[in-house]
Formats: structure tokens, sequence, C-alpha cells
């Protein structure tokens, strides 16, 4: 995979060769002016959290309509010009083929697709993994895959380490990029990255958690926030907010 | 005015018999979360600055399309339930009965119309006073009307607080329940006060600028911010980002 839309190759190649203890870090913009700010902080590149842009738009997670989160997704990409990875739950029931037109649209050149299903399942791995690999036929090179893996987020997983490593092996197979087994606990880590090679892993930074160098120490490639940018943004808003009430 | 959309009465209610010394204080979210935000901090109602909503949605001031300026509101309409007022600039070129139409759609209870027109222009205040009877008209008591005074704004008025004064009396002539002279110098604002009886007049905070109480003093029923808020937000996201970024 070396050729390709030149953000996608750009944001390929932040994930690779990068010292253990400095995993790429991608803050997650929920508008256009966020985006900025991290852009302006020198951040490499973004990953949209879904979550973040369903609070920002005033939806539950998980409830956005697809409609206004590829638009919230293409106002980021058009206000910045680091490559920007747009996190799209679990895909919103588009074929392949619909899911990467919509994506080029938007103009972002990463996806994060996750294999959770309604409240508490997951999806078939199986399954899954030849909907990735649709996703991949129908994006080329131009398009780097992120597939979260839910299985530390369900309820009722008796392995969820060894699933999350079936899982991930599967969904690289079918081309994934990088696999993000989110909530795996710190202690799970080095497990996770000696099973899956040289696989670049996402791991969720917690404002009480490990550092980022402790991350990237244990096994972590990169380090997302999912909405924890903005909710700390919110806090100082509040802070702000009441300041201003008192006056 | 007694009767109409309940929220508008809300709004209009909160405009009247204030102690000199405690001015309606309207902050300005640029989306959903920011709304909910000011709302949880024990606001009454909000005023959408279109400068945020452009800064938040990408768009330069002034350049926001009407579409994507309504759906903004909307969305931040949707997310409180307090009263909320909608900046609407100019009008974006709409006739009167189709301004006020859209305006119900979104939900909104308010808005803040200008008379400022292009690069550094104002329009005819005849016309323009019109155009705000036609608005009157078609919205009847639902709706409150900011109507803003650009006179201070713009360069080359030989005598803004005049200007500002006449154009404010055919304005409230045309239906207008409170005029907004942005810029006005803290030191014309009793004058102001004093040549417009007891007309709301909505004063700008500015971060160095008098506090709410000696705005009310000087003259001010009302409050608003433009995009300060955002302003300040994204300085306090900024430094968040620089956090990140250093660790």
């Amino acid at each position: 995979m070396s050729t390709g839309e030149p953000r996608a190759e750009v944001l390929r190649a932040l994930h690779r060769g990068r010292p253990a203890d400095r995993p790429l870090v991608l803050p997650g913009p929920w508008d256009a002016a966020s985006a900025r700010t991290f852009e302006e902080a020198g951040f490499p590149a973004l990953a949209t959290p879904s979550a973040g842009i369903a609070a920002s738009l005033g939806y539950e997670d998980g409830a956005t309509p697809a409609e206004e989160m590829f638009a919230a997704v293409a106002r980021i990409v058009r206000a910045v010009s680091v490559p920007v990875t747009a996190d799209l739950e679990g895909g919103y029931g588009l074929s392949a083929a619909e899911l990467v037109e919509r994506v080029r649209e938007t103009g972002a050149v990463g996806v994060n697709l996750e294999d959770g299903e309604g409240a508490g399942g997951l999806k078939d791995p199986g399954a899954h993994a030849e909907w990735l690999a649709e996703v991949r036929a129908a994006a080329g090179p131009g398009l780097f895959v992120n597939a979260r893996v839910d299985t530390y987020l369900r309820e009722g997983v008796a392995d969820p380490a060894g699933d999350a490593v079936a899982r991930a092996r599967l969904y690289a197979e079918a081309g994934a990029d990088c696999v993000y087994p989110i909530m795996a606990p710190a202690a799970d880590l080095p497990g996770l990255r000696a099973a899956l090679g040289d696989l670049p892993v996402n791991a969720l930074s917690l404002p009480d958690g490990p550092s980022f160098a402790e991350l990237g120490r244990l096994g972590a490639t990169r380090v997302t926030f999912g909405p924890g940018l903005l909710f700390r943004s919110l806090s100082g808003l509040a802070d702000l907010a009441a300041e201003v009430r008192a006056q």
C-alpha cells in the first residue's frame, strides 16, 4: 500500500517506526473550531470522536443520524490541512461501497469502525471481517482503517483479551491498518502487543490512566481520547459560565 | 403584546422591570453542548452569536450559509428548555415572511437583526425599519426582535450616537423590542439611554470592559458577548491542547 490519497499515506506513515515511548497522539475535535485549535497546537493528524460530535450536535452517543455525522466530519476536514480520521461507529448500516463513497465526500482519509452491535452485543467476527475487506476493496489504499474491537466494552465476554486477539487478527487479514481494543486495561496491553506482532494498536487515554509514554511502552502505537477532550473543555466552560453567572 | 409563543413572552418579560445594576445577561452558545452548559449554569435564556456559530462550523464571520445557520440554531434550541434568541445577521436576503417562517422552524423565539450592509455600509434606515415592521407583522408577538444598530461598527459615520438614536427610534416604532448599538462606548450609554426612554438596550460585554452592573447603571437592559465566550473557551482549549502536546 504505497499509493493512494496523499494524506492517507501521511496518516499511515505516522503509525510506523515510532519509538516505544512516543505513540501517535491524536486529539479528537468535535467541530471546526476545536479542530483548528488542535492543529495549531501542532498535532499532525486528528481523530474525530463520534460521541464528541454527538454531544456537540445534541444527540445521545450512538444516536447521531448518519447524514449529520458525515456533515460534521466534512466541516472538520475542511477546517484543517492535517489528515483527519473519522469515527463512524458501526458504519450506519451502509454497504462498504456506500460507506467509502460517503467518507470520500467528507475528505477524511481514515475511519474508525467498531464491531459492537446494539445495546450490548458484538457482531459476528467473520461477517465483520468480510465487511472490512469489502471496505478495503472499495477504498484501495487511500483510507486508513482502524478496526475497533469491543470485547472489553461489552458485558458477558468470558475472555475479552483472547477474543480481542482473535478478532484483531481477522480484521488485520481483512485489511485493517490498526486495531483498537477499546477499554483494554493497561495490564492487558503487553499481552495484546505480543500476540499481534507489529500490528498497530490504538489505546484509549483516560484522565487517570497511564501517560502516553507508559501506554506506548505497554504496547500502544497510537492514543486517542474518545470524547474526553470535549468533556474537559466543557468542564472549563462550566467554570467560565459559573463565573459569568456569579458576576 | 401579551399573547404569543410562551417562551417569547418569557424572554420579553426578562427584559422588563430589572434593577439598574442587574441587566439581563445572555450567554452565547455555538453548539448544543455549550448551550446545555450555559443552561445548567442557570442562565434563563440564551442568545446565539452568528460569529460563534460561524467559527464552530468553520466559516468566516458573515459567510455562514443561511441553511447551516438555521440548522445550527435549531440544534441549540432542541438541546435546551430556556428561550433562545438567534443572531441572524442581516436576514440572509429573505423576505420578512420567509425569515419568520424559517425562525419558527428552528424553535427560536427571538432574533437579532442588524442594519449593517456589505463590508462597511449601513442599510437605509427607513427601508430597514419597513422590513422590521414586516417581520413584526409576520411574526405577531411571538418573536422578540432585537434590532442591532451598526453605526458604531462602520467607518465614516460622523455622528454614530445621534444616528444610533434616530435609527433605534425608527426600529422601535417598527416593532423592535430592544435595540443594540453594538460597540457603543460605555461613555455613550447614558446618552443613548436618556434619548431612548424605557426602550430596552443591549450592550456588548468585552473582556476588559465594564462589569455587568456598571453596564446596567450606564443604561444597558441586557448584555451579550458576541462570540466572546467561544473565544474564551477556545483559549482554554488551546492551553489544554498544548498541555497534551507537551506530555
